[in-house]
């Protein structure tokens, strides 16, 4: 992948709060983040043990939220915010306080020895919707369009901005999932370079593209409308479906129907029905498997200027069950313990 | 990837106590195992919640532990046992009472619409040691040699059956690393396919060589030896780092500083420089990060009988610190929260 890098010194960050570099793995190429935030010390990596885990509740009980009212809780100003007609606010976008990334405009290359690595260019916010308990599965599927408003709105925004090739678009529910914090919220990363599994899609995507002459998730989408048995539900626009090779159990993808690479380029009417699908499949697992952790992430295109017409933008979701075998995911093949298809079939109960 | 497949029905599953399948990712070509064991129903995967999570505390306290005593606990029959001068046995292999895979001899293919699967065949082995307490981190490096020992001779016994073409072999301590049952044990999986991250690696080390004459991981461990800074511990044949681009706070990596791109055949005397290393440094991390929970992993050439000369086995050593934030794995680019550097310098320091 082509960056854009400058080697002035007078690149420094603006509001390097820590240590932060995207490194490269000499090996695979893949890139990481070392940031590390206020400056910690190793004894803050103790390990948590079960006993003390009541302890360190992520405030589920919604007293001192930082997410309540994110402008007494001294959070930065808002680069969005949605208000209701009463003027109350629903939805607010703002800057990560403790980025991951320091706002640079241009990352400055650094070598060691063999290793390629650069400084930690890049913008990392977080969306948050008003109600603390009223998480998405719970949420009509007006307010969950909404949220793919700013998703969207984001997007648009920060891809135009110098040294953005990618925005991560990704959102955590539960402690096990990694959400620190219980309120409902979403995180947006934009930076400069590609995350490796959306890499091993595009690479994918390409050269099925190349031999087949068609999108490879087309030919997904029309394999499970006709098969229908990994189907969870689905409108005129959008499909939900346990993927054929689910990596945990009750994985979920849900897709646009008609091949389209950008997730930016959607349009209102879509969203509406994008909202209702994804919606409708959270709240199957809500109900299906009793509120469990779990993540979802935007795959879509890269904003670096180049072609991805052989790229199918989707969402995938992982909840984390109690015996999501999750360590597979280091160690080598990924062992999932339920048929993608007893599990669409599970959650499609769910809907009645 | 070349998979030696028959299409005969008479070639079913031996032992199958369960659904079974490796299927095969449609868009990145990465496989994953479907694994059923005993028939679950959906309500199994119910989230467990952090107020439950004491209940279930995975035989801790070493009572009716099913590894303290394997033959009464029902496992099946061990493949391998070592013993004292005594005859009291001090490891012992078996296969795993819940493989996730059968034991039949050619995988039968499956084809469905555009996806590609074969049915699940391979071997699935337990190594226990005996000490319900005392586990890698605490024991002598003679204890660990054996260990090593162990694997190098189930692997050279598994590599030369019908359909093996990748061996994995890995250990997860502490029940937030994948650990079902508490007594130390490592687990073996010898597949017809080739773990992804393994795939990555390959290719990675082919090219490099290809565009440098040289190996990548002696090109690391020639770095590594000359700055310092990340280096855990080293004997003559042996070194542990934390990685440039480590994924996680405090990742280690155990390496042969000789070019070698198999484990098998590390020799009797190497057994234990690379026990003396590899011990250190896990009772470094044990002793640093309060026994935090932990995953490794041997990353070595697969045996299918292709030609690996590129590869250097290694271990990779992923500790689960209070802030990982393992979410990323999924989601993207790795955010790891302390320089491997500074998570180098700490670990040294608890060699004292």
């Amino acid at each position: 992948m082509e960056i854009k890098i400058n080697n002035k010194k007078e690149n420094k960050p603006e509001n390097n709060k820590g240590f932060s570099e995207l490194r490269q793995d000499l090996v695979t190429g893949d890139w990481v983040v070392i940031a590390t935030g206020r400056s910690k010390r190793p004894e803050d990596f103790f390990a948590v043990k079960s006993e003390d885990k009541n302890e360190e509740r992520n405030n589920d009980n919604g007293e001192d939220c930082l997410f309540c009212d994110p402008e007494k809780s001294g959070q930065e100003k808002d680069v969005l915010i949605y208000r209701r007609s009463d003027g109350e606010w629903t939805l607010r976008v703002f800057p990560n306080k403790y980025p991951a990334f320091s706002r640079a405009k241009i990352p400055r290359p650094i070598e060691k020895g063999p290793y390629f690595a650069m400084t930690g260019v890049g913008y990392h916010e977080v969306v948050v919707t008003r109600d603390h308990y009223r998480h998405l599965a719970l949420m009509e599927k007006e307010e969950v369009a909404e949220v793919f408003d700013a998703f969207a709105d984001r997007y648009l925004d920060l891809m135009n901005k110098k040294s953005v090739n990618y925005i991560s678009i990704f959102h955590n529910h539960g402690k096990e999932a990694g959400a620190s914090i219980a309120h409902p919220h979403s995180q947006i990363i934009a930076i400069p370079v590609i995350s490796p599994y959306i890499n091993l899609e595009l690479k994918g995507a390409e050269s099925y593209w190349r031999a087949n002459k068609e999108c490879v998730y087309c030919a997904m989408v029309n394999y499970e409308k006709e098969s229908g048995e990994r189907i969870v539900c689905e409108n005129d626009e959008f499909i939900a479906f346990c993927p054929f090779a689910s990596r945990v159990a009750f994985e979920v993808w849900v897709m646009p129907k008609k091949h389209t690479p950008y997730f930016e380029r959607i349009n209102d009417e879509s969203k509406l029905k994008l909202a209702e699908v994804f919606q409708k499949s959270l709240n199957s697992i809500y109900k299906g498997l009793n509120n469990p952790p779990f993540n979802f992430y935007i795959h879509t295109a890269p904003c670096d200027g180049k072609d991805y017409h052989h790229f199918h933008w989707h969402i995938e979701i992982l909840p984390h069950t109690a015996i999501w075998a999750g360590f597979e995911l280091q160690t080598g093949i990924e062992i999932s313990t339920i048929q993608p298809e007893k599990a669409a079939e599970y959650l499609r109960k769910q809907q009645i």
